[in-house]
């Protein structure tokens, strides 16, 4: 029986994790739940799977919390707590937190030299560098949950990285992949978020249409995988079957195929390594047809080399790249800015950044801040 | 440093064997080389890589090997002196021999508990269950060279068996897949050997053609992996680039992938369980562009169909199958039979066999023996 601290229980990433404990209740048991907002939500959770305690990111909810949760089960608030759950004794703290907000718990979690399953890209996007050595030094071990990169650890199983040649990170191409660039200006938000392959949230579904979602995931497997950008290439696949390729060294290549599901990833983390039978829908090779690959148009979306000329700057530049992407992004799903105007905005942030070589945490949070407040000004200002 | 008992070393594995010691002289060695009657190409091959000892399996082929072999290279004849070859103590025995030619020899590298590259399959659809056990009671490791059983080993990686729920064996096809049914009794030798993806001996190409090859790669699978029939399944994947794919049991799929040439199971074979770099022909992912895989046709191809009727009954059965289609196709190959009748002949040898139920190796001989003589009985006579 395992036991999980999962945070984030009540986003997308979360549900998924919870159906998989509800599944399979003789492997595993929450031990604690969190939520950044959603109190009523955490609560019906709290009452379902019983954890010990539950975190509500916002102080300001914990009166409401603490009303609703049956008794037996701790109510906690804020973001000490946070990490506090995080650093908890447990068999796996489960980040499914989305973006930045994983990074200080996964921090706090990765010092106690805890087994993390890590569902958000952005925090190895910032701080990569950073927390991987924090967790070669506590013995901590990251589970990536993404599926790209779940995949190329499926790839990885038994293999050294020395023996890797390239790691290919597959994309669908997104939602704009058959969109001309001429209408890119006047695309809308609702035609960004209409993801053909993903039912995901709307960050990553716009980050997806940009390509800059490639462009993460390149950088995180940079750290994850401890592989040179060089060798890490992105491929088009538009059936998204196909979530990562390794090419060996001697010319042979793996390829980790599952259905567009989170949950595949998902239970992959929480039985690592072992692989746990499941009922979810099956690849069925016979029936697969036809599966195409290709480059990806980098004029199309130049968010992708972007985030490669990012990763070769290193130091705080890729926090300054997510700081500002997740403020683009936002700005576009208020519907402030246009489509192009997201990697235009990180863009010109990357640009105007003075780089520091080896940030802390204080100077990689200082970086985000700052480059998400550059994009407000850009965006003001012109 | 390896040393290497390469038997066969004159067919069309064997020579992509040398070519891959020629290739890595501080890994590997030739130390005994073999043919069966190809003496020129074998001193050839003796001068270059100066094993220790070569042998031609004709013994009538004695003296002309003696008189032709440089000095310190001691020459042998016969069956007896293959088996002798295959005992010998050396770090690995390289099967390359063609067909049913390679059972003595793998019985007694076998028996001696050596680690096997095995290049033909027809010894395990023979005698699998009696080779597998021997095997496991002396501790000898078969390693197979077969693309698609190597495609599986990689698949397999780090991982058990138990965790396995389906295998699949890819196929381009062979080089009727497009010929429409109508045309195939008036399919000519020349049609049948011009294969679109893999360059082979004339034997395993007809097999390919009538399907055959995959249904014994099914029966190879079957004991080679220890995994029972109904988890092996066969799809027809005409870019040959894909060459084995295995769904584990939580849904989740892995495909081995490589150019088509046998340079590359070659090559992990004889450096298992390490991968060695090598400038072979690369995959590229992202020029893949398109793949296609179904289901195979099994009207077109009754010989797949057989296969696994003839696993299901298991016994002496399989060393049938195995027997008449080597005599079959032989008579394709003379022009004698039609295309058509390669299969029926073989079906119609199955059909007339009196199953053993647990052949020893003299039985196992006695029923191919049998076979052939069936399927020329049949020919002759209707």
């Amino acid at each position: 029986m395992r036991t999980i601290t999962l945070l984030g229980s009540t986003g997308s990433v979360g549900k998924n994790v919870l159906d998989i404990i509800r599944r399979y209740p003789e492997r595993f048991r929450a031990g604690i739940l969190s939520s950044n907002e959603n109190v009523s939500e955490l609560v019906r959770q709290a009452k379902e799977f019983r954890p010990k305690a539950v975190v509500i990111g916002k102080k300001e909810l914990y009166r409401d919390l603490e009303k609703e949760l049956p008794p037996g089960i701790k109510p906690m608030a804020g973001a000490e707590a946070l990490e506090e759950a995080a650093s908890e004794v447990s068999d796996m703290v489960f980040l499914a937190n989305s973006g930045t907000a994983a990074l200080k718990p996964l921090l706090a979690s990765v010092k106690k030299g805890r087994t993390i399953a890590l569902a958000s890209k952005e925090p190895i996007v910032s701080a990569g560098k950073m927390i991987m050595s924090a967790a070669a030094e506590s013995g901590s071990r990251i589970i990536p949950v993404d599926s790209e990169h779940s995949a190329v650890m499926q790839c990885l199983t038994g293999r050294d990285i020395s023996e890797v040649r390239t790691v290919y990170i597959t994309g669908s191409g997104g939602s704009l992949r058959n969109v001309p660039i001429e209408r890119f200006d006047s695309i809308t938000v609702e035609e960004v978020l209409a993801h053909p392959k993903w039912d995901m949230g709307r960050k990553i579904t716009v980050d997806s249409a940009t390509l800059m979602n490639k462009g993460l995931e390149v950088i995180e497997a940079r750290w994850l995988f401890d592989v040179p950008p060089e060798k890490i290439k992105v491929v088009i696949h538009p059936e998204a079957i196909v979530h990562s390729l390794v090419e060996f060294i001697d010319g042979t290549v793996s390829a980790a195929m599952f259905r567009p599901d989170m949950k595949f990833p998902i239970l992959r983390a929480l039985g690592h390594p072992e692989i746990i039978s499941s009922d979810l829908a099956r690849v069925d090779p016979p029936s697969l047809g036809r599966m195409t690959f290709e480059e990806p148009d980098n004029a199309k979306f130049p968010a992708l080399g972007l985030a490669y000329e990012v990763l070769s700057q290193g130091g705080s530049v890729p926090a300054v790249l997510n700081g500002a992407n997740e403020e683009a992004v936002g700005l576009f799903l208020k519907r402030k800015i246009s489509f192009t105007s997201i990697t235009r905005l990180v863009m010109r942030a990357v640009e105007a950044h003075k780089k520091i070589d080896d940030p802390g945490f204080e100077e990689i949070q200082a970086c985000q801040k700052w480059a998400r407040e550059e994009v407000l000004r850009s965006c003001l200002h012109g």
